[in-house]
Formats: structure tokens, C-alpha cells, sequence
């Protein structure tokens, strides 16, 4: 065989990686580009609102720079919001750095992946070269300005000579600006981009986006409540769930901090796991509670991990490490934007998959400006899911698992129904947050509270459609009865016909 | 404001990013990781034996450690090969190192994240805690055997004490051995384990691949030829496709070369750019020839990658990067797998999208042993796609853009349609490979080769519909001509009957 020639070796950053196969990223084509830049620095603005408890006030701005007309063009986007800003120092790594950020806790947030706003930097950069401008403050004494590119080989941040500049913050403004040139082709983008900033606005109806788009319209969405829901708060992990690696590194946290015994580990290091809970477990995988965790041997680590996993006397996890809208707010943001004639909701409780907590609301809205067909709103974590519907568990659950007659829904209803799945975990199938797999567990809650809501749109119908029968049998005995009493008069030889109106009210009518 | 607590900030590694988002990866569930696990080590292995230029000679043993007949257990799996071997001081990093690999020039090849394997090892970590074992010769002395863990918070591999041991290599073996433990469920994965296997069979006509299935039964691809197709070899980049990031690249490379003009710089680290066609382009560009590329703005090679993109003067990309199967032994392969009565194949010249260069092959088999039905068999690169076929471009050109009733094909035909595409970039929407976008250069290639295999097939349907009337025919005369025969002999008072044989033969007919 002898020596081959040819192969050559290497490692590449992740910024590197991300560069390669950008179309795993939902950067694969110039509307594509647009639309994935808008949402990544929307949701990291709504996030970092969030964290501030503040009602969202984000601005947007969408301007053309060299044009195509039709086709691919030259725009400078940037995004204004007033949340909680990002520490000076960190700002670098976090706009300029794949892979980083401060999403990494177990609790719900937007952002998944470390991935998006600086993926959205990163194709701006390689597509025109110049360097992403980020301003912000924490809303102390000071306001910092960076320009920025990214060393893509390196996965490494390079900030500009000059920079950053500090400036002074007399009105205290916390926030965040930030400025990336990109090409893209925005009229092909522009319905999309419209459709998610809609569907943005009906799941945070807290929040006032606006966006003036490259012609120069404004288009609004008002918020119609300043109530911001709980934030999610991160927690501990659940037992469930536990696998080989997430055990070492709570064990390597555990010794650092001075804890000896698997007993005091279970009970300190995880959530739910209370003193009993610990003991019968221990019972029932034949541990002593004082074994020691600093010296476990590799396959006493995966027995660990694999009987944690099968022990079924854990209680479920806590639900605070999510952060759901809740049924009223949902209801505000389902009116507000699709203006129907009757709208409900549903919250199911806390449930978990594999030891990801989460919990499923969404609703159901009919009539009204909602057209004809049954139209599907789906969420994670509050943000839209536009592309690869039929992909989707949400549409398994609705068009399969669903059936519609019993709730006596036809199929050209204009009904919309909302699904929102909160989790520290949405299992989603690509990098560009599309879809949802059909985890049984969701789809099972997703089932319920549809169901839920199914039955009282039917509750609806039936009396509407009682509604209108009675209506009818009403019509036709104003048409009737009054011809009737007129002929019996005259027949009878009376002059005076019978006065009919209290024969309809005892019959639950009033007259016109 | 104030100050927000809580937000922490950190960057996490590839491998730690892939860890915990395996989902994306192809490794959602038990079965699925299974069949991701062989997927990924059979496609490393044919990679390996393409570059030794060796008929692949492929086994795999799926053993069962601990485990539920039904549900999930654990497993051993081992595959080995007889390819190029990795050189001892690269095998860490390769299997134990995220985006570490060999796969990162411009060149065809099965893998394309530099992640499938390290996956495989990684996941095999996460759910059993044990390590890896690689045993890897170059054909040369020794054969090096290494057993090692990944650190994924640093992705960095960990090599167990003791290792490598280092064997002699008396026969001067060539290849690889990789053991991993992991838990899967086989069960549930084993049609499509076999499915995939006999599909890589199918475009692999050149290897044997063995699988020893945990119930101890043998499955084994025996090869048909030892022709092994030209491997691809890495070619410079073509100017098409350009962006800022890549020119920046180039240009650096270049001025540690000492290259120091523009004009010097195209026709040199290019392909397809001669004299002339770089004397036209810088014309086009308005750029001088003997502008330095050692001090080009930031904006002057953004004006550079644009304009190279809108030039229409360059030729299409070679295609030596490439390594298609070729028309013979893809009909050699779908033969031996699908055995269909009828098989014609196509391979269209190379084409080009955004740069990339890639080259469609395919083939249509009909009858024989294939069932009722169309039915698509993707391939990308050599590895077939076997996911989310309704997703695909492929099925697409054939349900949606291919009129079959033109070419005399009913829905219920027992058809078989291979497509292949082959290119240094498969425009994958996910990082687990199961298809590819429409493109619409690859679209109208498909559509194009498709229809040329239709043709043939509509004559051979024709053919088979004439010879069918005429046998009908046939049967009508031999049926009644002898009878006619016997009548007019009669009516005519003769004895002896006329000879309808030379007759029938005068029609093209034999007697039976």
C-alpha cells in the first residue's frame, strides 16, 4: 500500500464551520438571509427585555444601500431595543464570537444555539465586508460604541481601532443597537418578515416592534398591555434526563465545592430530589449513601446515570425555569392582531420529556377577519415558527390526531389555532429553528389542550347554529303569524285582529 | 434601570455545542443513533479505501452487551476496513476532536462536517461512559492502538494510559478498526440499517460490506468489480461563488507566496481565469493590473468579490474534483441490488451552481424483481439519503416535474429511479444529511438526465406494448388461420390442406 499522499489534516473554528454550511443556519439564500437576520437580532432584543423586565420597545430600521430593484441588494439593518445592554467587555465576544453567549443556563429562553445574532453579523461580514457597529449600555453613567468583524478562521472577535468609544448616558437609556450591512434580497423576504413580525406581536403582546422597511412605510405593532410575564429563573437539573457527561461535570462542580457523599450530591445537585427520594433511590440501585463521588469509576458513573434514569420515584421538575405567557395575555395577543369574533385558551400544566420541563398553551380563534381554512400559529418559547409547517408536531396534532367533525368544525372554518411549546429544551430538527419533532409527551398535551379549547368553539357553534335555526323558525313566524291572525280575523268576522307580539315574547322573541 | 444579575456569559466548544443539541446531528433516539453510528463509520471507512484506491472491503459487528429484547439496550459496534489508514499522530484528534478532519479541501467526498464520526464516538461517550478504541495502520511497520475519551468542554480527546500500544504489522495491513459502545435501539433501526447498506451497495458496485447483526446473522454486499472509479483531487477555488471571507483567505496565502499584483493573483490562485479572461475581467472591474493586493480596502474586495460574481466571462469549473460513479458501474450496481428486468443509466456533463461544480447521474430500472410503484433511490456524493424523501429535490423533478404518462409509464409500473448528485458542495438543508435543496441548476440537470433515461424507457415500453398486440395477433391467427384452413379446404373438395406455415413466417412469426 505504501504512503498516501494527499490528506491533508486540519481543525476549524466553529465560526468556521458556520461559514462552510451557512444553509444549515437558515442562510441559505438572499430573502432567506434577510429574514434569518431580522429574527435573530428581534429575538435577542425580546430576550434581553425580557431579563430587564421591560416592556420591549424595538426599532427597526431596514435601509437600502446600492440596489437591485428586483433581485439581490446592498441594505444596512439595524435594531434598536431597550433591554437590559450587554457588560462592556462581554460585548465583543458576544457579537463577534460563535459559540458565546448567556444562554447556556437551564431555563426558557428565545436563542438556543449561542448562534444566531452573531451568525447574522457573520454573513453580513462575508457578504459586504464591513464591520457590525453595536452600541449599548446598561443604563449606568456610560454608553459604549464598538465596531467590530470577526476572525473567522480564529472564531475570534477583532474590534476597530477607535473603539470602542464611550459616551456619556445622561438619560440613563439601557439598551442595545445594533448595526450589520448585509445583502440580501428584502422584496422577496418582505412578506415573510412581515408574517413573523405579526405573529412576534400576537405572542408578546407586551412588546411595541416597529420596522420602516426599505421604501420607507412604517409598520407598527403596538403593544396592548405593559403586564411582561415572570421571567424564567434557572434552576437546578432535573434527575430524569441525566446522562454519562452531565453527571461528571455536576460531580467535577460537586468536588470543587466540597461535597463528599452521593447522598449529599443527589439531594444538593439536582432539583426534586429530596431527602427520601434520595434514599429510595440509593435503596434502589444498591448504593450506600455515603459512598464518595470524588473517586467513581467510569462504569459506576454510566450505572449511576442509567438507574437515575430508571428510578421512577422522582417527582416531576419545576415548572420556574419557564416563563409561559399565560391564558390572558395569549388572549390579548390573539385579538389584538387577528381581530376574531371569539377566541380561548388553554395553559396545560408543567409536563416533562426525557427531564426537560415544559409546558404547552395556545388557543383557538374563530370568525371575525380570520378567512376561511384552518390555519396553524405555531410557537417555541415565543417565537414564531414560519417555515416547514408539515414537519411540524403542531401539524400532526391538528390535521391527524384531530377529528374536527366531532367538534363540528368544517374544514373551511376560519379558525386559527395558536400552539406555544415552552421548554429549557424545544427539540428542534434543524440549527434554523423550524420545527418541532413529535416528542410523544408534547404531543400528547398538545392533543388535550386542543381538545380543550375544541370543545368550547363547539359550545359555540352549536349555539350558533341554534342560533340561527331559532332565527329562521323566528323569520318564519313574523312572515306567518301575523298573515294568519289576519285571515282568522276575517274569517271569524272580527275587525280587530289578536295582538301577536305576547304570543312571540312567551315564546322567547321580541318583535323588530 | 440599574444593574441586571444573572446573566452569565460563556462560549462553549463544538463538541460541548453538539452535545447538547444532538438532535440536529442525527442523533434524536435510540434507533436513530444507531443507524447515524453505522452510517457515519461506513461512510469514513469508503472515504478512506477511496483514497487508497482499494475495492473496499467492509465488516461491521453490531453486538448486544446488556440488553431489552424490545426497547433499548446496549451495544458494541466495530467496523473495519482496508483504506488508507490515519497517520498514529493525527488518530486523537480525529476521532476525538469536533471539526477536526480531512475533509476540509475542495473536493468530493461522502463527509462534509468534519463531525460524523467524532459524533458517533461522542455519543457512544455520552450514553455508555466508555471510550473508543482505533486501531489504524498506514500499511507500513506498525499498527498503532489507541483507546481515548473526548473532553467535550474542551473538545479535546483524552487517550487512555497505556495507549497507543503499538503492533507489529507483519502483512502490512492498511486500514482501520473503530469500536464503540453505545446504547440504541437496534430493533427499531434495523430496516433501515439494511436499507442503507443495500442503497450504498447499489452506488458502491466496487465494495463488499459485511454486517453481523446482534442475533449473529451475516448480511453481506458482495462487490461485483474491482473497477474502482477515479478518486476526486482538490482543486483551486473558481471564481464564481466568491466571497469576501474566501478572497481575504486567498490573498493572504497569496502574500505569504509573494504574489503581489491583482492580475497575478486571479490567474494563479484561481482555476478557470487565464491571461485573457483575467484581462477581460479587470476591464470589466475597471480595476488596474498591477493594482497590489497586499493593501486592498476593506471595501475594494468587497467591490472585488462582487463584481467577480456579476463577470460572465469565465469558463464553467473543471470537474476533475469531482468522482461521479460513471453510466457502467452504476448499472452494474443497481443490477446486482434491484435485479430488474430493464436498466439504462445517465451521467450529465458538469454543470455549476454559486461556484460549486457538481456533475447529476442516474438511472432508471424497470420489472424484474422491483414492485409496483415509482420509487426514488437518492444519493449525494456516493451515500445514499434515506430520511425525509418528500423534502428532497429529486422527488420533486420526479412527482411534481416530470409528466411519466408522456413516456407511457402508469403510477402502479414497478419502477426504480437513482439520482446522484456529486459535488465539492451538496447543498444539504441539515446537518444530518437527508436533503438536498432545489437548487435550480441542479433541478434542471436532474430533470433532464431523468427524461433522457424516460425516453429509453418509453421505447422499451412501447416495444413491449407492440410485441404484446402482436402476440395477441399471433395467437388470434394460429388459432383461427388453421381452422380457416381446414374450412376452404373442404368447401373447396379438396383433401390436403394449404401449409399456413410460410404464411405465418411471411408475418414474422415462428409456429410454436
Amino acid at each position: 500500500m505504501g504512503e498516501v499522499t494527499g490528506v491533508e489534516y486540519k481543525q476549524i473554528s466553529p465560526a468556521d464551520f458556520f461559514y462552510r454550511n451557512r444553509d444549515i443556519a437558515g442562510f441559505s439564500n438572499p430573502a432567506r438571509a434577510i429574514y434569518s437576520s431580522v429574527r435573530e437580532l428581534v429575538e435577542n432584543s425580546l430576550d434581553a427585555c425580557e431579563i430587564a423586565q421591560t416592556p420591549p420597545e424595538i426599532y427597526m430600521e431596514m435601509l437600502e444601500k446600492e440596489g437591485a430593484k428586483s433581485g439581490t441588494g446592498k441594505y444596512v439593518l439595524t435594531v434598536y431595543d431597550n433591554g437590559c445592554g450587554v457588560p462592556k467587555e462581554k460585548i465583543p465576544q458576544c457579537f463577534g464570537q460563535v459559540l458565546y453567549g448567556s444562554k447556556y443556563m437551564l431555563q426558557q429562553a428565545r436563542g438556543t444555539f449561542g448562534l444566531g445574532g452573531t451568525m447574522a453579523i457573520l454573513y453580513g461580514q462575508i457578504t459586504t465586508n464591513s464591520p457590525a457597529r453595536i452600541v449599548s449600555s446598561a443604563g449606568d453613567r456610560w454608553i459604549y460604541e464598538y465596531k467590530l468583524l470577526i476572525h473567522i478562521e480564529r472564531n475570534e472577535p477583532v474590534v476597530l481601532e477607535g473603539y470602542p468609544m464611550r459616551h456619556t448616558n445622561p438619560n440613563g437609556w439601557s439598551g442595545t443597537i445594533v448595526e450589520i450591512g448585509l445583502t440580501g434580497d428584502y422584496p422577496r423576504a418582505e412578506a415573510k418578515v412581515l408574517e413573523y413580525l405579526k405573529r412576534t406581536a400576537i405572542m408578546n403582546p407586551y412588546s411595541t416592534i416597529t420596522l420602516v422597511d426599505p421604501k420607507g412605510r412604517l409598520f407598527r405593532f403596538r403593544r396592548v398591555t405593559t403586564i411582561v410575564p415572570k421571567p424564567p429563573s434557572p434552576t437546578r437539573p432535573h434527575p430524569y434526563g441525566s446522562d454519562v457527561e452531565m453527571l461528571n461535570r455536576l460531580i467535577g462542580l460537586a468536588v470543587r465545592d466540597g461535597c463528599k457523599t452521593l447522598f449529599n450530591f443527589l439531594t444538593r445537585y439536582f432539583q426534586r430530589v429530596g431527602k427520601r427520594s434520595a434514599k429510595r433511590f440509593l435503596k434502589f440501585a444498591k448504593l450506600p449513601p455515603d459512598m464518595g463521588i470524588g473517586d467513581l469509576s467510569p462504569s459506576e458513573t454510566a450505572y449511576l446515570a442509567e438507574t437515575i434514569n430508571r428510578f421512577d420515584g422522582f417527582l416531576p421538575p419545576k415548572a420556574d425555569c419557564l416563563s409561559p405567557l399565560g391564558k390572558q395575555l395569549l388572549k390579548l395577543g390573539i385579538k389584538k392582531e387577528l381581530r376574531p369574533e371569539f377566541v380561548t385558551t388553554f395553559s396545560r400544566s408543567p409536563s416533562t420529556y426525557s427531564g426537560h420541563p415544559f409546558i404547552i398553551e395556545g388557543g383557538i380563534a374563530y370568525g371575525g377577519d380570520l378567512p376561511a381554512g384552518i390555519k396553524i400559529y405555531r410557537y417555541a418559547n415565543k417565537i414564531p415558527l414560519v417555515y416547514d409547517e408539515a414537519s411540524d408536531v403542531s401539524w400532526k396534532v391538528v390535521h391527524e390526531l384531530i377529528n374536527w367533525s366531532r367538534y363540528k368544525v368544517k374544514q373551511d372554518a376560519p379558525i386559527a389555532i395558536i400552539t406555544h411549546v415552552c421548554s429549557t429544551k424545544i427539540p428542534y430538527k434543524t440549527v434554523g429553528k423550524e420545527f418541532i419533532a413529535d416528542r410523544p409527551e408534547i404531543e400528547r398535551e398538545l392533543v388535550r389542550g386542543i381538545r380543550e379549547c375544541a370543545r368550547k368553539l363547539r359550545r359555540l357553534l352549536v349555539k350558533k347554529e341554534r342560533i340561527k335555526r331559532e332565527q329562521e323558525r323566528r323569520d318564519l313566524f313574523l312572515k306567518y303569524l301575523s298573515r294568519i291572525a289576519h285571515f282568522s280575523t276575517k274569517l271569524a268576522g272580527r275587525e280587530k285582529e289578536p295582538d301577536i307580539s305576547s304570543l312571540l315574547r312567551k315564546m322567547g322573541y321580541e318583535e323588530n
